[in-house]
């Protein structure tokens, strides 16, 4: 089987080259020069983020075809950029390959990359490539456009504005589990060839491999100016909701019976000894996102958010004015857990 | 020894953050939200580069001093912006790093980072950190300013045009022979506190692991408006001549006497069987700029880059019609070797 290491990095910069199409009018150098040249957003901010997304850490080879490894190392960088209520404008990849990756998966990854890149406008401007000794690495840098005064932090909240997330949560963490469970599961079990026989299932498999940014949501609530504060939901809704209330200087209750997830990930959460949130609460690999909304808003951020079909946003909280982060469930609150982290949890 | 897995996640990112400095003006939001947000410049052109720097094929642990690693992750991008003659507005920084890895060495890698992020006026406006299974990687995304019409790129040389370089070369090769050699002059014996007795490898091995961008020189040059075509040296004189050229659609003629180097890199290319020139041609590892200088222009590119002092220019050769790549010594001429691959040499 051909390798990367075969080729070379210049015919694999060729071959990633040749797959990009024509640039925007934007774009006044892409790839192929020391470095790449855009017009910046007319009268906007340029937003900027980067993320990586490495072998054994954030994905295993056997649980993810290649297309979907690339889908997914750019979808986790656009969910950041929707976050910010940003646009895409031009992503930027560094690929770090071990010498024995097949040709073919090459080709997948940036496929699967490419075809996200393609529906987000979010043309690939610059590459680069590199030998790993280990994992295979990808790290992808997005860069988005804000208009002034519109862009999303995680600092506007204030007590008394609700919390909305889009989506249902815990489906992402669902599906982990479930490939953690079951290797017949990997890549070719999850295909729309051999779907597996469970909807449910293939549900959560489908939003573990392949999130969908919300980048559609986060541009119309930031153009609506209904949100007083967002985050993305990338380590799970407690660690989301405990980050925007500290930033914006409150502490945040969570209503445990208002959290939208699936049987399925209700089921996982209770086999695992938790109750039906936990997966939600704690699962992370969502890519959801969490607004503060301020009830004299609430009425023009649904009428922003409603009018993106197929998300749909639930009230799942509040912030409030003693610091500290709660579940509320019925009349009891107990802390919520900690959360995520890399360094502990992967 | 306390390590990055001690500590978790979020304590690392707060102790990248406490280490930045104040942001500049043009940095509205910086580190700690989902997406950095920057003032693009006024009435110039966002420009962008990223490349990693990987553990045991850019780098080895034992030859650089941790603040060497993030000083070069830092400078081999810098190094990109030079080459476009842009100035650097800010840069992210994504660390993948061993769950080993000693706090101290962590906090070393910072360091040099952020020196020279300071030297450059180029803030940290962005963090990830996540853990690696393997490699200690640095991927690194540089966002510059460039003028418009006073972009420097590969593809505007012509028949005729000289070509000049920045420097010495060879340099920074021979300080990764040395290091290769000689294990001894790892970390401990290239700092200051104990230098080489010789002082040509001592410049070797500053060379090779605090590479300086040539940030100054491209600044210049693109705003004399003399310089027709622009590369940085990364893979060596030989390589960077050679792709300078096609990007142009012309051949290449390089005059083996005129190429500048030192005592040292001239010892070692000729112990490896090689000319006196032959790190220079293709060792890599340098970072200076090749700029091709239409004859009627070479007066104003002098004054312009003679401003830059430390760094001096120097014809090496020139652009010609036919279409190739050669070397020229005294009457004869040789096909230029192919020059560095990733995936071949390293």
């Amino acid at each position: 089987m051909t390798t990367v290491a075969d080729l070379g990095e210049r015919a694999l910069i060729a071959r990633l080259f040749a797959a990009t199409g024509p640039a925007p009018a934007h774009v006044a150098i892409g790839i192929g020069d020391d470095a790449a040249v855009i017009e910046p957003p007319r009268g906007g901010l340029d937003v900027l983020t980067t993320d990586s997304f490495v072998e054994d850490v954030h994905f295993r080879r056997g649980w993810c075809a290649p297309a979907d490894i690339g889908h997914k190392a750019l979808a986790v960088n656009l969910s950041d950029l929707a976050a910010m209520g940003a646009e895409p404008r031009a992503v930027l990849l560094s690929l770090i390959l071990p010498d024995a990756l097949p040709i073919v998966d090459f080709d997948g990854i940036i496929e699967g990359f490419l075809a996200l890149a393609r529906r987000a406008r979010a043309p690939l401007v610059g590459g680069n490539i590199a030998r790993s000794p280990g994992p295979l690495i990808l790290d992808v840098t997005a860069v988005g456009a804000a208009r002034r005064r519109r862009v999303l932090t995680r600092s506007g909240g204030r007590p008394g504005h609700e919390l909305w997330v889009t989506g249902r949560l815990g489906l992402g963490a669902a599906g982990l589990r479930l490939l953690e469970r079951d290797a017949s599961l990997g890549p070719d079990g999850g295909t729309a060839e051999s779907p597996p026989s469970d909807e449910g299932v293939a549900e959560c498999l489908e939003r573990y491999r392949r999130p969908e940014p919300r980048l559609r949501t986060g541009l119309l609530a930031a153009r609506s100016r209904s949100v007083s504060a967002c985050i993305d939901l990338s380590d799970g809704l407690a660690a989301a909701a405990r980050q925007l209330s500290e930033a914006s200087g409150t502490g945040v209750v969570l209503e445990a019976q208002a959290i939208p997830t699936c049987p399925t990930a209700e089921r996982l959460s209770r086999d695992s000894g938790g109750s039906g949130t936990e997966l939600a609460l704690n699962g992370g690999d969502d890519y959801e996102l969490l607004f503060a909304v301020s009830p004299r808003r609430r009425r023009s951020f649904l009428a922003a958010t409603g009018s993106d079909r197929g998300s749909g946003v639930t009230r799942v909280g509040r912030l409030v004015t003693e610091a500290g982060a709660w579940l509320e469930e019925g009349d009891s609150r107990t802390p919520l857990s900690s959360g995520f982290e890399h360094f502990q949890l992967r």
